[in-house]
């Protein structure tokens, strides 16, 4: 006794529970007008009249989605509950409440798990989510953070996967790649002297998720969408199948910043259908409507790119019909990418 | 190919998603005119209107929590959904909706998988409980299961830990020890013979939450209520803590059941106050309320039995004051049980 706490253990479940809300900006906290915070049993708020309610869940496991010796707690923080929001972007949500829950060894810094919360909390305030407290656990075996993100409609629409029809463009925000090649960059890989690698193990550490242009999607008359997670060849067949239709996208027309291509002259264009993580939203628009959609992401900030268009399936079933920079054409089935190791 | 798939590995990813949605009971599936289910970003769901959100989210480590040699996958999916719902029981809310995530290895058998999604299945049907999908990830350390259970209000009512006053009788539903009794049991321990073994091991293994209890408890006046997951001297004082009072209870009146005293002579007040996972409900009332509350458990079934009082708290702050057997009194403190290991 009466010395500082430094460790997990030292501080006590109750120790840690205290430090971690004090961590959290006050924006960030459930104030006792919101309803039940962290402490009780459960967290409790109330959506806007006439919306719905919008839950995603999303698992970040030490050693499969993270490492501690290349990212700091901050940005584990900010990623843990950047990922949930992407989901919610991708509904076109408005996010409200998250709960987090932390799988911890025993033996973690409190200063780490500090910087975690502020990471976290950083964004939640930033994007009008409170944050509700959640589980703590024993995790001998490496970190498991959990989040879960609440979110609400906004006029009642929503974003789904279904919606895709032949003669929808398809299209994504941003570039594709980069989260990819800052994890290489942070593996020791790539060409070496760009003053943007920075920017990429940014983009990998910290994405953004994209809620605004979310919204903004969803009151422009986006007909499908979803957040990039598993990469363009992992996401795409799932709109794809839950619409049952195909697509022809075209590899010459993807957005893919400049550095990623400077430092992995080979790797960039695998980087970007298939490297995962971008948080970027992928999404599918009539053909008619394209104008609207380029000119309400321009007013927000955002960038958007048509990389193909929707196709009635044919007689196999939905299928991603790709063409290469050479002009050949590929055939990319559903599975891709596979979190337990089959498929392409 | 051609061969049936046995494990999670050989199904992939997207097999798996397939084969635990069609584990599913009709009525825990998330049904189109719902909203949004397994397999899109993320779950949708209408609260009625005027009612709160009630959100809480629990997770089991393997060899923390469970251990696969004493468990059966379709009592794990069970107890997975349980321990949530009986979260909900405490604030007096109605199940809606789960998301359920799933840490696997890769190496596990389907057949096992789909027996967990049976179990939660079975308990969500019987509940108005709907399963939205979840987050699937690789565990290489461990099973790691976490369900988010979602409710609402009924009639805008709410129990949490802050209401209880000086004057109320502090009260449990049921009996307590019964789940650590089934825990030593199938660790092999304490007497023989008894053909009650069976239902200590079930109170264990598959916990029933007490949903229209908690909602009876909200409607007809409890002050404070919470369930006891960390035993009864480990939860009682975080009561204690969020109302800012004090508490004296009779161990002697403790409801413990015969099976677990004849079969444990020397533990099962131990059990009874220290054990842990009953999942019964440990709540608040004023006294004057009392004959109102036990009547309405009545008329569902259950049993609730008055085991003190609340205090005012004293200079040193809230204490749980502790008459046992034998007439002594012993003082127990906030921290009790802590999951890192600190506490008496």
């Amino acid at each position: 006794m009466g010395q500082v706490p430094r460790t997990v253990r030292e501080a006590g479940e109750f120790g840690l529970i205290a430090e971690l809300a004090a961590a959290l900006p006050p924006a960030a906290r459930v104030g006792p007008e919101e309803g039940v915070g962290i402490g009780d049993d459960a967290a409790v708020w109330t959506p806007s009249p006439g919306e719905s309610v919008v839950v995603t869940t999303d698992s970040l496991v030490e050693s499969v989605h993270f490492r501690l010796d290349w990212t700091d707690w901050f940005s584990l923080g900010h990623k843990a509950l950047a990922v949930n929001l992407s989901d919610l972007a991708a509904m076109g949500a408005v996010p409200r409440l998250a709960t987090v829950s932390l799988g911890l060894r025993g033996d973690e810094a409190l200063e780490d798990l500090r910087a975690y919360y502020r990471g976290l909390g950083v964004l939640a305030a930033r994007t009008g989510t409170r944050i509700a407290g959640g589980d703590i656990v024993r995790s001998p075996h490496g970190l498991a953070l959990h989040v879960t993100a609440l979110g609400e409609t906004s006029g009642g629409r929503l974003l789904r996967r279904d919606g895709a029809q032949p003669g929808d463009l398809v299209a994504v925000s941003g570039t594709l790649g980069a989260s990819a090649a800052g994890m290489a960059l942070l593996a020791g890989e790539g060409g070496s002297g760009a003053a943007t690698a920075d920017l990429l193990v940014a983009a990998h550490l910290r994405p953004e998720p994209r809620l605004a242009l979310g919204r903004s999607l969803a009151e422009a008359g986006a007909t499908a969408a979803m957040d990039l997670s598993d990469g363009l060849f992992g996401d795409l067949p799932k709109i794809l199948a839950a619409s049952a239709v195909s697509a022809r996208i075209d590899l010459g027309r993807l957005p893919v910043a400049a550095a990623v291509r400077a430092l992995f002259p080979e790797r960039w264009l695998d980087f970007a259908t298939r490297g995962g993580e971008d948080y970027e939203l992928l999404f599918t628009v009539p053909a008619t409507r394209w104008h609207e959609v380029a000119a309400a992401a321009s007013a927000i900030g955002s960038t958007v790119t048509a990389i193909g268009e929707i196709v009635p399936r044919g007689a196999s079933g939905p299928e991603l019909l790709v063409r290469g920079l050479g002009g050949e054409e590929q055939v990319v089935k559903e599975g891709a990418f596979d979190h337990f190791g089959r498929g392409g």
